[in-house]
């Protein structure tokens, strides 16, 4: 199966099982909010998750309730950062954002109840012993609050009102918080379900989200809103520091490509079994969205 | 001890257990503001955690995570309800609401981390089985997402637009989501534990809940902003139903010193051990605040 397929098929499968959880809810705005805030995204935590989990014998069907909680964490993240007192975006996915299409009240409630979700899923993955959810649940929200991806975002809005502006450091710690946290512990998941040791994944996943994070700058400078579903340009024309205007275009796309490299060695331990998040690593700086 | 020095006594030490978990976060404007908004309130939630454990010799030290958990989760709740695009409050516990102190995105995010924590402690309650804690993960998920809290909330919004005002069914209904469901886990929280029986707790958490909330509207027309801490008489002015605008301010009054007695009753398996849960149920309806 080529690793475009694999990514479809990992994230139909991620899809459902998100959709059958929001459908179990009560009817309501922010019920119909979070199916809508959920649906579509390439899924790249959720491939992680199952994929990781692969590799350590865990199989998908074990691993898909942990897959769904990070790709609704996530969705909780996009539903609040696209808040205009947040980032003020009006396009998700190529489709309004959600307290366009709704409005702020029930995004904010949206935002909210996907990040409960998450944690609601986790609890209930009732094919993973008790201290392997525990463990995915402390990371997970460690990962994602105050200590990572809350403070990643923290520091981005400082930033705006900051009298420096940022340089290649802080970006880079701030980009590891914002969004790299979350992609190491889609990348751990599998690990820590078979209680292994997560360092060979962690330090995939660290090379994985910065050269992420280097490829969406370089996206908002050479994309196309049609292609990535979101404006393109924001962040140059609101002046932000990004990789891109830190490094120059040419530098920014030469380091991407250096991390995908160190992402790959890093897997080393695993052999081939571990083809498909190499081919992950090549595809987050190949990917045109 | 009496009632009220034990109210004390427990809310200083769930307020402790929350301060050392917010300075345990890296420094930036969400920890700081995290911890102004984990500070004060009566500290009703984490009293029932902590009197349910003990009535199943569960100690406090024991269930001291659940209480600061539940208090974490009652924080963000409040600043998001605070938020302009909800109900707009610039006065909290007599101080100003974080929206207004910082501004609306750290407010967003301190809300969002409010929430993330409370799962990080109750994964992290050493002290309790693993499958008690899960059961606390999961029970809290359900209590405060879109089948509880957040549901609640959103009937509340939706209620601000609908064609037809809300009747007495309407409202109890979504006082049960809106503040019922999350005194309702942490009433159950010792149970829990415990791996007990839940249904006594239950019901003396259902007619308590509604009380709480007959009193507050009660205290919307009668209290004062001095003694609540926060702006009294907003529902009259919105022209908002509730239980004195439906009912009568003596029928309130009347109904809900009638649930006190169901409360109390309900509490019978237990015996005298249940008596600091009485006299709390007796204070919710006598407070001034």
């Amino acid at each position: 199966m080529s690793f475009a397929d694999r990514l479809a098929a990992d994230a139909a499968q991620v899809e459902r099982r998100l959709q059958v959880a929001v459908a179990a809810l009560p009817d309501s705005a922010v019920r119909q909010a979070m199916g809508y805030a959920a649906t579509g995204g390439k899924r790249l935590r959720g491939f992680l998750v199952l994929e990781s989990a692969r590799l350590h014998d865990v199989p998908p069907e074990a691993a898909l309730d942990a897959a769904a909680a990070i790709e609704a964490l996530h969705a909780y993240s996009l539903v609040h950062d696209d808040l205009p007192c947040m980032d003020d975006d009006d396009l998700r996915r190529g489709q309004p954002t959600v307290h366009v299409k709704w409005d702020e009240a029930t995004a904010v409630l949206t935002g909210d109840a996907l990040q409960t979700l998450a944690f609601e899923l986790l609890a209930g993955a009732e094919a993973l012993e008790p201290r392997a959810r525990l463990a995915l649940i402390g990371s997970l929200a460690v990962a994602s609050g105050a200590a990572g991806m809350v403070l990643g975002q923290a520091q981005d809005i400082a930033a705006e009102t900051a009298a420096a502006p940022l340089e290649l450091d802080d970006i880079t710690a701030l980009q590891a918080a914002k969004t790299g946290a979350l992609i190491g512990w889609a990348a751990c998941a599998g690990p820590r379900m078979a209680g292994a040791d997560t360092a060979p994944l962690a330090g995939y996943a660290r090379a994985l989200g910065l050269a992420f994070q280097i490829a969406d700058d370089i996206l908002d400078v050479e994309g196309d809103t049609d292609a990535t579903g979101k404006r393109v340009g924001k962040d140059a024309s609101a002046g932000k520091a990004t990789f891109v205007s830190l490094m120059g275009l040419d530098a920014a796309r030469a380091r991407a490509h250096e991390l995908v490299s160190v992402a790959q060695n890093a897997l080393a331990p695993y052999g081939p079994a571990a083809d498909p998040l190499r081919a992950a690593a090549r595809f987050v700086v190949a990917r045109d969205r």
